[in-house]
């Protein structure tokens, strides 16, 4: 995947979007006439994938004066409970007001990515794809979708989120487009016409019948054009279980399509996927929404712990420089 | 609270947020001459506090055309599991591709507005204050607060939900304030001496010493110009007390400062506020972060329920408007 | 339900199907010229729905002389935990060798009634047809679903099981006929041209297609004549739902099919009858398989409480007769 | 153990026992002039024991046609869940309305086969003896037993299960001749006095006295002639227990009744044998009662998977035969 | 009860049993020449019943100087968990050294008290006996049994806990007598023939027969003389069940020895007398031993919260007099 | 640790502290004039480590006869659930009047020394200190600090119990020591200047302060003169947690204190020493109070097994000697 860039915008440079006792201690501050050179070091509450990194660094790329000193670990490191992800060191007029941004940029952006890895790793190898846009609000679907990729998605459903990740979009169909054209085969036979030819062939077969019968129709339908189906049985019919792919493979092997994929989604999590991985169900991808998109940020706590280069620090925090050896300078 | 005025932002209207099967569905449909009028409906999986609908009825106004009956609940109404919040009845092209932004904003908001009313029906009247901004992205920061502030909320940290909710930021002292200025009472002075008066006077009383003994110390500073103080003892310290604050309080009142009062905040959850007030423990306001801003959005589902006038429905949904009195029309 | 005749078989008067210590007490006590009046009396080990009794009268009658008493509870009565249900008073060798029938009848066919009633009054009323001759051995097959009639079921699908209780036996159509047939309308056409006018028809709709989908098929091709609808989707395919019973009764409905009805088999328990029961599922009757054809026997223990009028008992049990007097001389 | 001869009873082959659409299936096909060839496939809900295979066959070779082919597992065969453990391929009409019988017979069979093989593994070599025929209808007594032999059970109690496992019958004395004889030694010597040779005297020690005395009274009325004690303590007093056999054991010796063995029976389980193996006490054997005879049926089901050699089946299940090299042809 | 006398030992006086840290204290504040008056304020971990109090009582008139006031609950009071039960205004150097001793007072006995108060209130009237004085040290085992009395036990096994209670102990017979006469008929009947007429007849009937066996032999050795039989059946032997106990009633009652009641001791919990309670089971008494002696200390605190007059307390703790209307005024 | 000297007190030579029925039975046996020699064997009811045989020892050496043997296992050793520990083969009239003391010794002795075991092994080689005097009745505070010694703590905090165990009591100042002095520097160096120089001077630091400030405060105040800091904080501020320790121990480090020590107090387990174990929190020693000294006592059961050498037992136990080669001959 290519670098992103990150442009940060203007409410979040004007403060606007921080705690309003930062704006209120940049005043005091200014005031009375203080702004010492301090060290801040930011820590995750969890263990966890780092993620919001480089939006980060690009935020302090923008604000931080030519004296300061920045470590990090980089997008996409494990990293444990309590370890020093990223250190600050410059005057505290410069950088104070954005804490909140900082550490909330890296706590909803870590939280999907930790979450992402937990489906890839149970994956073994199965392709996952961030299904999640439709569970968060659109101002962050994109670094949603960017952050699942970091954690190791295969590729998402947003436009905003491949192009932050510097893929393509990944997506089949929505039932809206099959009950408009009334009929799954037609709907998949004009998603073929019209669509470049880069575009796979996926057909949703859970609509109006049966999803085996179905996936047989439109193969048929479709001659040796169809790449794949995807079931995505809703629960009111008993979600899309292991058995029924099994089947739906054994039923396209039967009539001769097995070249055709099956690609599964709808409540997909780590455990479920376990779950069809352990049963050796023949899976070719899975989608996953809420999991990843409705992942609980993992909360990141920023600590003064230098104030003029003498150490200090609040109660229940440990005074001056926190040793990581895994920090690297990248300021 | 005022009427927020939303404005969608252009990534929001160019699809970019959207999933990419949407688009290309709008490509097929437009190739394939159809863009028949239909009914959509749309519904959440839990119950819970509807949040977002503001939002979406201004995106909605951008960009429906004048045949379109839009029928809702409304902001901040409570909403049961499958009950439709919202029915549009339109030619498809004109918000089909808006899906994914319409179930996002409302799954993201429904969400936060319903922990905060979680909160805010455990704490029985004791005000709530939404301190959770330093843990989503910062472009969700003022959404989120505004949803805590539909959801019941007495105040907020963000400046930019404050001006959502058409109300003023709510906050008290940073860590990073004292520590620069090297002691409690000396920058609790500072902020007495810089702020207006219509900000309330309230110390951070945790960060180098005993709560107890610098509550006394502060108050003592202050005379008779601290309102509060607030407790956010880490959890290395183990977490702010039922005990603790009682203690606080006697202290306070053997001194003379009955009338400064306390507020607590650090891991608030409505069983830790429950736990609070069964035990009649003399809280003035709780700060809530995680538990409303890391929030599980509520997922929504937008379903096609009448194609061109006739009842329609994929499986596992029942064909036709579905019947709820609730709903009023809204465009 | 009318009087059932129990004929006793050659293999249990001969004492074949006995435990082998009853024939060789009859040997020693023969050889020892013993031959006391006993009384006998037996309980069970759980409570529940006495069943069996008239087929023990049935054997007692057949094995008693003309002196001797019978003390009993009726056939369907509840009995509590350790109550005594039977007492006989005759010399021991004339029903000794018994002891393992009698008991065993009384176990087995309680076990089956009280299964039976659990589900008939989580139904409050809507008719349990038993369905669950297909799990137990065929020689059983027939008092199993009498045991069931006695605990309240409105029907049962074995042709023996209805003649001993005096009614008509129930059922549908078997998957293998509409296999065979290719189609489930067409096989149902074939049923309501050859059965006569008072079996009800009651078309099976998971075969091959989406179950609304095929109910629809179905309801139309039989015009009037379709009775009713049965839902048994197998496990594989998430079981028979009460979203999916709502959604049916909702498109037959749309169609013009309200007086179509709705069965329901496949798993079902007193807990699941009740799930549906709570969220108004519009049921018109239950088919139940193995939770009453699968019920643990409940064990009955037979003591000897008296010998030639004396008292007596082994540990653990107290000497002489037990009062009941819910108990009915019917010998 | 000699090959059983199983007799189909003339209530199955008359279809009475059978579900009641069997019979009405038969009859519509008939009337359609319908009876292709089809293959019926059957597979159990969960793994365990295969066992009534044999009364299957001979049910199978009563009825089916010369042109027929049947695939299966053996008698006593372990069984995965799902895994086919019969296959036949013939004209419907000659055996569609067995299909009830046939599911029936391997559920029960196989679900007592399966308990008792529980029993016996936990035993490690210790004889488990099946004591449970009081605890069903005489009608399947003889098959219970049967199938716990086919289970490793090394002896049951009735009569008519022996026979058809071609063994002898096991028992030692009820309490009914003990409290009508009076007294346990008394009992046990008329036992020694009147039975021949080749059944052991096996003494029933609970009945008046405390186990332990009443074993010393009981070896010391029979000297050398007592084979075992019977230890069968009721739950009123306490059930047997870990401690009390060892005990016995030990008064045993030091009376010097080294050879005199102890059994124990009363609630035995699994769990229980594994209990007293675990604490290393001396017993000789195990009788189980309605842990074997109460065990719940393991369901079967009987699917279509070829008409006139087209692979079909219905949805949940997959078309055609399924490969199962396990299979043996018997017919 | 009449009022004990507690005498204080040497080895409390002269501070040997106290925490070292109390001894040097008072070293060093002789020499810094500090022995202000203070006032010192006890309280309890855990709600229950307080004991010790009279012992603590009489410590305190030993020590004290004549200017000193002490307030305090009563012996027997229930408490609540924080609630302040002992008010201590002196000059320091008079009891410091004390404060061991008497938090470990009124923790061991308000332990033992408030765990007989649990078995007696289960016990709805029927009286329960202390029989734990074998389960702790010896030179408790006086204040041990004294405080199950005040706890509400009617009786207690231990001569010295009955003097200090001002009752009579109580008491039938050990095993051992039993065993030395070889036979439970002659252990009684000597038991009857030398103990004097106010010491009731109670037989222990569990040695070496069947209990209720052993409960007729002897009722019919004893005639009329026998009180009761206890039943102490052995964990190896089941433990005493509410069958036998309803059984022993029964054959009793059969023989006509109606009079004679039943005792009940061995592994006795308030859980267990509820069982019996609940069961309608006929026992004349509980024997209870380890719940009672072996109950967890409940902790006692002693903080100073006032010297010289002025309101201190250490953290955690509220400083000045702590208000509770129930304490009296003792000293 | 030297050889304690345990002298028997009058109240339990005289049989005051007995079970009044064993009085009674040495009245009746006089009467009777039965006084037979017996072995009576002794067991614990569950494993763990043995203590109080030596004070069992003296006693029993005070009270038999000449014509003895007594074999037992030895002070400390691990024993398991029924193992004979002890055996005394006698006149029963010498010592059958001390089986409450002897079983009473035993079981309050072991349960402490086993409680103490636990905490040791958990604690991997920092020395266990028993602060739990202050939770048992005075009359044993020396017995079980004595008892936690044998388990393996390295100290005790009673001077009774150092003495019994031939050591030197530890400790380090009170909460009142400090309170009195109003400050805690002030009180440690009043304890430096009075207290001997092999009294390590150890300062117990959150009695007004929090911890590391105070901790501070007084490592700076003593020079080079403090051996430790003890943190001993009260539930009310959370308790004494890992973080707290190894902040702590930074701040001393930080400020050049690294031969200051850490010792940790306060509702300590073995699960929390685990716990800071395995957090690798640098702790010097810990006190545990209550675990060890509110341990419930081990029952222990005595049981006659040969009288005049004859094997005999009551129900539930076995007759004649128990082999234990591990038992070695003490008189």
């Amino acid at each position: 995947m290519s670098e992103p860039k990150f442009k940060i915008p203007d409410s979040v440079l004007s403060g606007e979007t921080a705690d309003i006792y930062f704006e209120r201690t940049r005043e005091i501050l200014r005031k009375e006439g203080l702004n010492p050179e301090v060290t801040m070091e930011i820590f995750p509450s969890h263990s966890g994938i780092l993620c919001g990194i480089q939006e980060v660094e690009a935020l302090l790329a923008t604000v931080l004066p030519e004296k300061r000193q920045v470590w990090a670990l980089s997008e996409g490191d494990p990293m444990e409970r309590k370890e020093v992800v990223l250190r600050i060191t410059a005057h505290y007029d410069s950088f104070g007001l954005y804490e909140t941004a900082i550490v909330g940029i890296l706590a909803h952006c870590s939280g999907w990515a930790t979450a992402a890895r937990q489906c890839v790793e149970a994956a073994q190898g199965i392709p996952i794809i961030a299904f999640g846009a439709r569970h968060v609000h659109p101002l962050v679907a994109g670094v949603m979708d960017y952050s699942a990729i970091v954690g190791g998605c295969a590729g998402c459903s947003s436009i905003a989120g491949a192009k932050l990740a510097g893929i393509t979009a990944s997506g089949t169909m929505p039932h809206a487009l099959i009950i408009i054209m009334g009929d799954t085969a037609t709907a998949t036979l004009a998603f073929d016409r019209h669509m470049p030819g880069e575009v796979p062939c996926i057909s949703l077969v859970d609509t109006f019948k049966d999803e085996a019968e179905e996936s047989l129709i439109v193969a048929e339908a479709l001659g040796g054009r169809l790449n794949a189906v995807r079931l995505d049985t809703p629960s009111e019919r008993g979600g899309v279980t292991a058995d029924l792919v099994k089947e739906v493979r054994a039923r396209l092997d039967l009539a001769g399509f097995k070249e055709v994929n099956i690609f599964v989604s709808g409540g997909i999590t780590p455990e479920r996927i376990t779950h069809f991985i352990e049963n050796g169900v023949p899976v070719a991808g899975f989608g996953v929404g809420s999991y990843i998109s409705g992942a609980k940020p993992i909360d990141f706590t920023a600590d003064l712990h230098e104030v003029e280069g003498r150490p200090i620090a609040k109660r229940g925090r440990i005074p001056g420089i926190t040793a990581n050896p895994r920090l690297k300078r990248i300021m």
